[in-house]
């Protein structure tokens, strides 16, 4: 079982956030979601400094078709599209497409961060109490470190956000913080192409 | 267990067409290819005069950032673009990035065939012995009819290619046909945008 | 996509209530626990004489070589064997050993579900806060439809047991129902042996 | 992503060989499964001797109620016994039921050779062409080494069962090698009980 997986390094993982917001619920969303988006805009920065891989994970809405950046413009120029600018992929960001749920459920992230030697990821985005819950669910499965900063997460119902926090710390073993306090260790980022 | 996965329609699907043939083996696997273009191609066509869905599954050879016309872009301006050029996905075609080895295996496809109504798949492309094969396997599992037209698969070794389709016929309950034989069942494509 | 799947009937879930409540967390599960015991003894014993499987899915708690009648010993003789008894399989009860987590996750379930024709899982046991809400989400991503009886799953915190109540309910499309409007359908239960 | 994956031991996997011979096909797998089994014991004696897990994954025949005991006591009665009997799995051997195709399709199989730190599966029993190969696949997916030896697998097509050995060596970096070749490398088994 040798290969890449070694080195245990950390991996940003933004979730759902480059996103319309015209679904179910966005407007209970959006009022959490204000106060994650410069929290988070100043984590990816953090993680790009440190070399660490920022890895998008986002749900296609619909559109099979479509190709991050037709996800971005349709993102960006909606109503709330100044929640999607400040966390515009730069050119080095990882972009995976999810259809629904976890970010791991039917999408290549085990395989793109065994390649990258990930051993930790830090999950941030929306929504807490959803995708959140369900992406560190499936990490610990996997046998990866979940760190989740609670500041940089948005939930619908601030009650079940909470409770999802305390599930994951208690059941899924993940480390709650603040975005202040993560520290991104070093992988094999950038890969170089296959 | 309600819901779309009813209807037993057909999905036309290529597999790992889109290429730039600069592999290890692409000059074993050329030869075949050549025959397999033009045959598929047509197959393609009828696809869409019935209104089956075209599922473009293609590896994404390392270009995480990239999206389906990136790696269109890409295959075309290499040497044997003239494979690929006959095979271009139009506006409706849906495409699918895979890493490796199966179509399903950490992909949004079974999502896709279920919401799409698909019942029975017809795969196509490229490596028999390989990909075909496991991606026979797979649909066979996940309980999907399988049709495999001999002439629109193309092989490295003919002699495994040979060993493989036979192994779909009697172990995999695959229908081994010849591509004109084949007749696509309508779904309920295209999808509404959800 | 012919098969089995199609007759929608129910199947109720019993998860890991065949336990020797010596783990950490056992001293708060146990009122839970006690009061859910003569309620899902209860419920059962409808299951079975509506004719509906009834599924035990539970952890091996490391035993590894061991099956039912084992694990079914282990818990019978310990301090908290009178939590056993009355939910003791009988000999048409199914039986799936899991690892840990979903009822799914690397289990035979849905294949066993798929042959028998269930549609609704009726999801008992505990803990309501992970196996049941892991358990939850796994059957709605593979398009079952879930029922909850609240009086039928213990919890370790009372709140977070409510909390995954409450997202089972608004984000898994959960019906959460008292154990007496349980109503069981027919499947194709029982099995001829293949 | 620390944890007991770090050994790189190997395990002895015996795929199918609990067996009462009597489904579809039984009469052409006879002759090939009476060769290997002579070298098959002598294989899982030396796998004993060196301190490797024996691990038997083998179909339930559809008996969900069973146990390994009953699935052995079932093989153990039919006409061809004496097949089974040399196999007979001992006190520390452990027992993984599968459903049907892969070792690991729905198994804890993965989670199992987790914990026991194996790196190297060495695949033993039958059917070449269809278990075998699908679980050399799975294996190669998951980052395990594979080793076949080729006298203690068994195939109902002989042609057939050579291009999968062929397919293993060439596509999923397999080791082909004869019985007496493999040597055994240690593992933290056997495991303390959790």
């Amino acid at each position: 079982m040798s290969g890449p997986e070694e080195t245990g390094g950390s991996a940003l993982i933004v979730i759902d956030m480059i996103n319309t917001y015209d679904h179910d619920d966005a407007e209970l969303l959006l009022p959490a979601a204000e106060k994650v988006v410069p929290v988070l805009a100043e984590l990816v920065g953090r993680a790009r400094d440190a070399g660490a891989p920022v890895i998008y994970v986002n749900d296609n809405f619909g559109l099979w078709r479509s190709h991050h950046g037709e996800l971005l413009d349709a993102a960006l120029t909606r109503p709330h599209g100044d929640l999607v600018e400040p966390l515009r992929p730069d050119d080095d960001s990882l972009f995976v497409v999810k259809t629904r749920h976890s970010i791991f459920h039917d999408t290549p992230l085990s395989y793109l961060l065994w390649q990258l030697g990930v051993g930790t990821v830090v999950l941030t985005g929306q929504v807490t109490e959803q995708c959140v819950l369900y992406s560190a669910l499936d990490a610990h499965i996997r046998h990866l470190d979940v760190t989740v900063p609670r500041d940089a997460v948005a939930s619908i119902h601030a009650q079940l956000g909470s409770a999802a926090l305390e599930m994951m710390e208690r059941n899924m073993d993940a480390r709650i913080v603040l975005a202040g306090e993560v520290e991104f260790r070093g992988t094999r980022w950038p890969l170089a192409e296959e």
